[in-house]
């Protein structure tokens, strides 16, 4: 049975108390996932917490979840790691490659600090060199393919690239990107930031040709937080090392020492986790399936977005980040200060807005505000968005 | 109001369909601690999923798991990260050390694979080197600091040694280690693997001199799975890099950018994760606070391991591996075939156990039975244990 939206929407408690844009942030958990990871917990009390069956049980689930995951994707069972969210994903690429003394990382400028902070430390430790292609200073005009190929150096080794930016919201065109680092010779890898993607692009990963994909359940999918998978081609994965390591990543010879890698990605899996988000999420992503296809729901997304886009441009005194619409469910915007984008009426909004029951939040770099539409926002909720900006202006501005 | 032990034994849903012996793997759970990761998923979805309102909530959940978890092992919270579980505590410590090539880590020979398939990678990638202090062969002989001095160099430069180690149940004299290993020059440090001692142990982890100690919360504590953490003195700390990164552990700039560490231990974690949890692990330690202090339950601990040992040794067949009763909660055993301990023995053993709903489990360094006991265990669950392995060494040997 498909749902109505608003039959839907009924199903989120989140969403029954406020008007929410944050899905960027965070997705909101419908009652059947939240129950989902309820009843997991009593399994686990029941058969175990500890013993043969459960094991068993538990590994099915890591099993049943990787699978999920990987048909969301396009991509075989055997390249996705389980992990507990992006930036861990994201870590794995970074410390898992062979650096030397003089390698280099290209990355976007639009990339998320704690990435950054890691390219960081990589330098401190190993002597790599990094540098980043401007993309956010020509939001409008950028061809990302010709500017990472003019910031390509002979020693570069990996480029940085969010598939989804997730300030500006622009679909970074990853095939082209990695077609075009895989023609260097040496190739050159592909990390992807794909917290903004999962979930709202409809995704063939393998046609992309991406080697590393770091993502999340609880953005878009609307999973628990806490629980996101690492995609890794098979090619990419041949040269990966597992860096942070335990358990479930190593195979243990009949005398109980550590014998090998696990044969497919859960080598970059580590120890004990919260297995019943497994269920937890599965049972987001099979809801968002039942409501329609990932094209039927990113169509949706679209729809709205622009609508948004285009309702917050005709409002004098806010200015969208991009000059078209979005063609994805993130809407940044700017309030002026002088004629300059103003941090601090960004903040005074978000605040004001939270006061009211209207979910948003600021973004530092550029500063801006940043609201989400999924495909289960209404019209209804974006007018409300608008009128309620308008209050705001006509009060905190001149 | 204090429970008696039936009383509390009713709250552990697990504990009503079995007699449960694991404890060192997964402690179970009780209704209330259940109930709490429930109530905070809903207290999650009613302030946001995602807003300012929330993240402060989320926030002060992280700040009152670190105080309860740094005032049971007698620390400053200052000095106490949370992680997904001890493995990930072990890897922040040795990723996160500076090594050259040449480097040396001690182990003892009592150490879990994951810890050990960690080492053998920074030997590939840093050219350390690594040995092995045997402990295992002279188990009720040893003097582990007169070993470690015999086996220490001159380029050792970190100890890695359980403080219960998880096959023989030995505790290891930490304070005695760790002032030796101070004491050389350049002082030693030294890793310690908590899984079997948090929860079990009454500790004051600052007397110990420890420079890194790796817990959990799901299994002496009975917390739940996904949810543990990182001890590092304040010395240590201020010579460990963060290895794995993301926006838990940094500072941020008013332009977005990452610009130092977080002042204290909070720098090694990572990103989102499953905040729930927080809430499960503290009412199930308070559950045991209220239940008896750390030394009444530890006292309650080592009389049920001590009744345990001598009614299994008292079994024609069976050999407890330690000579005198254990000094914790982990009693492993032995049975044999032609007068050697024989793992296929060991492995029938269990899973006979466990269609009569006893969980034991099974060892393979040394190949050994393991059975727990809890301060809820009780001389009945004891008594009924000792008569069904009587029965099944009637029907499966000779």
């Amino acid at each position: 049975m498909v749902l109505s939206i608003d039959q839907h929407r009924q199903t989120f408690p989140s969403l029954q108390n406020k008007v929410y844009f944050n899905y960027g942030g965070q997705g909101p958990m419908d009652m059947s996932a939240l129950g989902a990871i309820q009843e997991a917990h009593q399994v686990i009390q029941t058969k175990g917490p500890f013993g043969s069956e459960v094991n068993q049980w538990l590994q099915t689930e890591g099993q049943e979840t990787r699978q999920v995951l990987a048909q969301e994707m396009g991509v075989g069972p055997e390249t996705v790691a389980l992990t507990e969210n992006v930036t861990a994903g994201c870590n794995i690429a970074l410390w898992g490659m062979t650096w030397r003394q003089g390698d280099h990382i290209l990355l976007s400028d639009c990339e998320h600090p704690g990435i950054i902070a890691t390219v960081q430390e990589l330098q401190y430790r190993y002597g790599i060199e990094f540098s980043f292609f401007p993309h956010l200073s020509q939001v409008n005009t950028a061809d990302p393919v010709a500017t990472i190929e003019a910031h390509l150096r002979p020693t570069t080794r990996l480029v940085v690239v969010s598939h989804v930016l997730w300030n500006t919201g622009q679909i970074m065109p990853l095939q082209e990107i990695c077609q075009f680092c895989h023609r260097q010779s040496p190739p050159v890898r592909v990390l992807s930031d794909a917290a903004q993607s999962v979930g709202m692009l409809p995704l063939q990963l393998a046609d992309t040709e991406i080697d590393f994909y770091a993502f999340t359940g609880h953005k878009w999918l609307c999973g628990p937080a806490g629980l996101g998978g690492f995609y890794v081609s098979p090619e990419a994965m041949a040269e990966l090392a597992p860096t942070y390591i335990g358990w479930r990543g190593i195979k243990i010879s009949p005398l109980g020492q550590p014998n090998g890698w696990q044969p497919d990605a859960r080598r970059y899996e580590i120890a004990t986790s919260d297995v019943p988000l497994c269920s937890g999420l599965r049972t987001a992503i099979a809801n968002h399936n039942n409501w329609g296809t990932a094209e039927e729901r990113y169509f949706r997304i679209c729809q709205l977005s622009s609508s948004l886009w285009g309702k917050l441009n005709a409002i004098p005194g806010v200015k969208c980040l991009l000059k078209s619409p979005p063609e994805s469910g993130l809407v940044s915007f700017q309030l002026f200060n002088a004629g300059e984008p103003s941090p601090k009426l960004h903040k005074t909004l978000v605040t004001y807005l939270e006061t009211q029951q209207f979910y948003l939040r600021t973004l530092l770099s550029p500063s801006c505000v940043r609201a989400c539409t999924h495909y289960f926002t209404t019209e209804a909720d974006i007018d409300q968005l608008i009128a309620t900006i308008e209050t705001f202006l006509q009060t905190h501005t001149q």
